[in-house]
């Protein structure tokens, strides 16, 4: 029964494996002329995958399982249930209603792109309330306690609800809104203009590769490739493809692009071998995915420790743009907080100000308490109440983001929860590893990557988010970590 | 019934085309930890592919579809059949049969290397003999009339037969035999050395990409990179692969590598639209593949008329290096005639006696009058028979191809066949297009490309191979066009 077991698992594995292929060839390689062949590929294996997961004989196979599952070791038994799980889902979700989301979504990004080069939401407001209208019928055929959003948060972060949200959330709004007023006053006293000078894009790009091997990520299970928006994705443990893009006038965006994306790839590199060809050979959440792409972004390459290292670096690549820096204005430039329109270029402090804005909006579009119609004007009083900024129009405000387009509801918390989640880990890691930022200003990372394997990596998605972070952390979900990680950083960077 | 048999079709394609996309990374950019995954993949979507093909299902469509079929328009009627025909060869070879040719065929790429590196043949009959022996009992599954070497040249060519070739390859041996008698006196007055002097790599690549996009190859349905051994790989008529390879002191590879697969990339690119998703939307055999990727490569690219229009290019990519040639001299270095020992090295003239030589082999070899072990005696004796030379040691005879290592026995002819064929249908389009070479000369290749689209490439896997040939040359196989072809162009050279 097992052994049958493990065969289904396999198969669906495998095509998963094939369908993150097709999909990275898209973005990378494949001729634009192949759009609508990549389509039908990527619909047939994706029905192939349905069809085996929730083949009767299927079925058959996970009932055995499950009579069994209480009698194995543990990780085996993690697994099958993560396997139950999934099949669940997807026998609740009938064919009808994914081909009209798929129907839905393929509109809706298209209307999403009118509307956005038209500065115009009213253009996407019919394909997102389709989108939307649909994304309820799902909670309700997924089923949830509480607040109809608990359906869409489980979906990305297992466990979830709004109930754990909100007040997190509330508190780490409040948190750093009394930070900015502290840096307000402040914030003339340093500059990122280095940043925006002219960098040879092969240069960055070789240094950015040489840096995220020297962080762990290996490139005999690897690769990096350049794509339009840098991702990670996984075809195995063994075979992990990270991409990132490179902006002539914009140092960051190669280099903490890659280090971003190498964060995740680490993880997925360090899921055990005995967890191969099964449905929880990858990450465990998107949240814990992003705590581990935050961790060595933010945690370790924004450090004034990591600079110290790898400045002369940076200076040896580019050594007229850093003529006039020391590792301390660098490590002050990649710093600089200041709250701006837009979510994916703002700092690593007012970024949450963003979820926490799109978190609100979601919420309320679940329950009906919000009117896709009343978007716009509730997002602008929103970015005015939190960041003191206003969107003159509505591409640079509530049409920022493709997510909603695709249907992504419940996904933008992840972010937040990763910047969460990778505080409480530093400071778990510095309890049994008192040592760690040193290590990091000696360009030691060994021991911070092997601490993450033992304890996060390994387990691959057999358990939980909130009982990875209570085993690590000894705690449920807290901001008070990255507030007091911030508020520390904030100190250094601008002297308060 | 139909629609059925259309679902059947689109899902076994795509299936394919899945592979294809794999394969494709495996030998460009996926890393070397990933083997084993990616084997894992393809042998998932291999088996769903089987097991598609021939479900109960899918047989009951099978015949249902059978008995419509005749009442069909002929292009509808012959994928239909076309689907038939791979149906039944899947259900005749058991699953047992097919595993046990993937092990011995996995080990023998293995042991095949290993004798390589050692010189000795001896290292790799065991599993030679292990691997013919599976191939007799394929063809026992398959079934044949006449001689057993009949179901391995189907495999390739559908429906030639040794009774064919063999009058063809006599003759063809006989003609190339007295040719290179004239020409041996005279072998001194050409030389090739310019073709091996020092060329920048990455600006051979970009001459290469330059000329086959002025030949009709589509970058916006396909695309170009680096492998070791260079191919064409296709997705979908609309995402067509090639690949080339850069020797720095060889000026040939790259180029007439990828002149090579472009002819065979716009073939896959100019099957017709309405054969997409069907398993006949690819060429209809390897012969009139290599007919596609030899006329590019030989007939239009090895001609005087061709180095009129393209040399004055290669000179503006390698001014210095082509200082002292004219395109006569060039044209002339790239038609050098000569015996040798390597296949893959040699002309295109003496390249066909390394062919017949294979065949022969393979021949005796499957009706048992040739034993393994004496394959290295029979090899050496009639490489000094049709040639004129003895290898020092099997690594440079009998071991220098891989195929048979893969099972590929009967596949050799096909490169023969595709210089034939094309010899045939440059004499065929001559006839409708008497400015042939004079556009050559031009640069204006589009009327070669769309004569070759209207006659051959539309129709895709619709037509057996000597359907094709008699329908637009008038003619059953033969060698006279090519030794004509290769006659003419000896006295060009030669002045013989």
């Amino acid at each position: 029964m097992l052994d049958s077991l493990h065969r289904v698992m396999n198969t669906v594995t495998r095509l998963d494996n094939a369908m993150a292929v097709l999909s990275w060839d898209q973005e990378t390689y494949m001729p634009e002329g192949a759009v609508q062949s990549r389509a039908e590929q990527l619909a047939t294996l994706s029905g192939l995958r349905h069809q085996h997961l929730t083949s009767e004989e299927s079925q058959r196979i996970g009932e055995g399982a499950r009579k069994l599952a209480h009698d194995l070791p543990e990780r085996q038994r993690l697994v099958v249930e993560n396997f139950l799980e999934e099949q669940e889902r997807s026998l609740k979700l009938p064919a009808e209603h994914v081909e009209r989301l798929a129907r839905a979504t393929t509109l809706g990004q298209d209307a999403w792109k009118r509307a956005k080069d038209a500065k115009n939401f009213a253009l996407f407001s019919d394909a997102l309330s389709e989108i939307t209208e649909l994304k309820k019928s799902e909670a309700e055929l997924l089923g949830y306690e509480g607040h109809p959003y608990n359906a869409m948060l489980d979906i990305y972060e297992p466990g979830l609800t709004v109930d754990h949200l909100n007040p997190v959330f509330d508190a780490l709004g409040s948190g750093i809104k009394s930070l900015l007023a502290r840096i307000e006053p402040r914030s003339a006293t340093v500059s990122d203009e280095v940043l925006f000078r002219t960098y040879d894009g092969q240069q960055q790009l070789k240094l950015a590769t040489e840096i995220i091997q020297k962080l762990g990520f290996s490139m005999s299970t690897g690769r990096v490739d350049l794509s339009a928006h840098p991702f990670c994705t996984q075809f195995d443990r063994t075979d992990v493809r990270l991409t990132t893009r490179i902006r002539e006038h914009d140092l960051r965006s190669c280099l903490f692009g890659l280090i971003h994306e190498s964060g995740h790839g680490m993880y997925e590199q360090g899921v055990d071998d005995s967890l191969s060809g099964t449905l929880s050979a990858q990450g465990a959440s998107m949240g814990i995915h992003e705590s581990q792409s935050l961790f060595w972004e933010n945690i370790v390459a924004r450090s004034e420790e990591f600079w110290h290292w790898a400045f002369p670096r940076v200076k040896d690549a580019f050594p007229s743009q850093m003529s006039d820096q020391t590792p301390e204005s660098f490590f002050k430039a990649i710093n600089c907080i200041k709250p701006s329109l837009n979510r994916v270029e703002s700092d690593e402090v007012t970024y949450n100000l963003h979820i926490i804005l799109r978190f609100g909006l979601e919420r309320d579009l679940m329950d009906g308490s919000l009117r896709v119609n009343d978007i716009p004007a509730a997002w602008n009083a929103k970015m005015n109440e939190l960041l003191g900024v206003v969107p003159a129009s509505d591409d640079e405000g509530c049409l920022q983001d493709v997510h909603w387009s695709f249907g992504g509801i419940g996904y933008f918390p992840s972010y937040t929860l990763g910047k969460l989640y990778s505080a409480m880990l530093w400071n778990a890691m510095n309890r049994e590893l008192p040592n760690a930022a040193d290590s990091i200003s000696n360009g030691e990372f060994a021991p911070i990557l092997e601490w993450l394997r033992k304890n996060i990596h390994q387990y691959g998605k057999t358990e939980k988010p909130d009982q990875i972070i209570q085993r690590v952390c000894h705690s449920p979900l807290t901001e008070v970590d990255f507030l007091e990680y911030v508020t520390k950083k904030a100190a250094r960077v601008y002297g308060i």
